[in-house]
């Protein structure tokens, strides 16, 4: 996410970003609000007053995060490929990218995830999220309208399985194992659009 | 999950199952870590003691709401479905009853998904839950190498995903809604096994 070392002033240190990075891999493990700014300071080996000198208080470092996750999905609907072409071959799109941007952004979209919306926080980021599943099934509708996706399953169901299938990656995707994104990106898609029938 | 009410002494009060369905959905709302048995008792309207009358500790609780989620799911594999007939077909068998096992204890199997293994409860639980998945990558393989299902696809992935996408309902199925169950795990198999493509 950032430099975790040498911070500009030339101590030893962190920034912003490493704070963030930090905090995010706590509220994962703890759940964010197991996760005390004590606890943050100790796995950073700060004092806390150190930590405020960077961030306001634990909900910006949420709030940090979350923005960070969102911004990488809604900036797939912005792509190209998600703005021209056939309604299906839009959704195609954003299903690979989403694959890839969680991947990319793995611990902030696993925190956004598992949100539960205990703050205000948590709850504007999840009616973000919900206005990014909405878009997402107005392009399910529009590929249905033009007659590229069966008429028999709710859009906003069908939003929700491939969502549901992309989302879950996150549980157990392994940056550093054997699964390449490219090909799990591939592999949601066939799943999606064509099933695992022969 | 049990009566709240009247308990067996004709006072009222809780019993351990009332008590467990608390307990299972504070957990749930603020996580498993940051739930103490104080916020339990003042949830309850019962002094601690009492909750410890019917319960050894917090983790107890953990362990009971544990169980019954994922005895549920054990449960399906050695139904008649799950056992005779082909690949394919006791493998649609275990996806459809999985769905309808996910909403009949929707709180007990939400708090199971969410599990992050900072305890040892929670790391038996989680050792439990990959031994389902294993016996269902194993339908997945034998249902591919008799000819039902594709085999681009590496099995262990094709499970994940399935079950990333029945998994998922738990985040937005409300008991009251609208959606009816039967067709929610009629939808889920028809993706899976077919995709959404007309």
């Amino acid at each position: 996410m950032t430099t975790v070392g040498e911070s500009r002033r030339g101590r030893p240190g962190y920034d912003q970003g490493g704070i963030l990075e930090i905090a995010v891999a706590a509220f994962n493990q703890y759940g964010y609000e197991a996760t005390s700014m004590g606890l943050l300071a100790e796995r950073l080996g700060l004092s806390k007053a150190a930590i405020y000198h960077h961030v306001s208080s634990k909900e910006e470092l949420l709030s940090l995060a979350l923005d960070r996750a969102l911004g990488a999905l809604e900036g797939v609907l912005d792509e190209e490929g998600a703005r021209t072409g056939s309604a299906v071959d839009r959704l195609s799109h954003v299903i690979d990218r989403a694959v890839h941007v969680l991947v990319a952004e793995l611990p902030s979209v696993t925190l956004l995830l598992r949100l539960r919306g205990n703050t205000e926080v948590e709850r504007q980021a999840l009616t973000r999220r919900r206005e990014f599943d909405r878009a997402v099934t107005a392009l399910v509708v529009a590929a249905r309208d033009e007659g590229s996706l069966r008429s028999d399953i709710d859009p906003r169901i069908a939003e929700r399985l491939v969502f549901g299938m992309i989302n879950s990656i996150a549980e157990w995707y392994r940056p550093d194992g054997s699964e390449d994104v490219d090909r799990l990106a591939a592999d949601v898609l066939a799943v999606a659009l064509d099933g695992l029938r022969s």
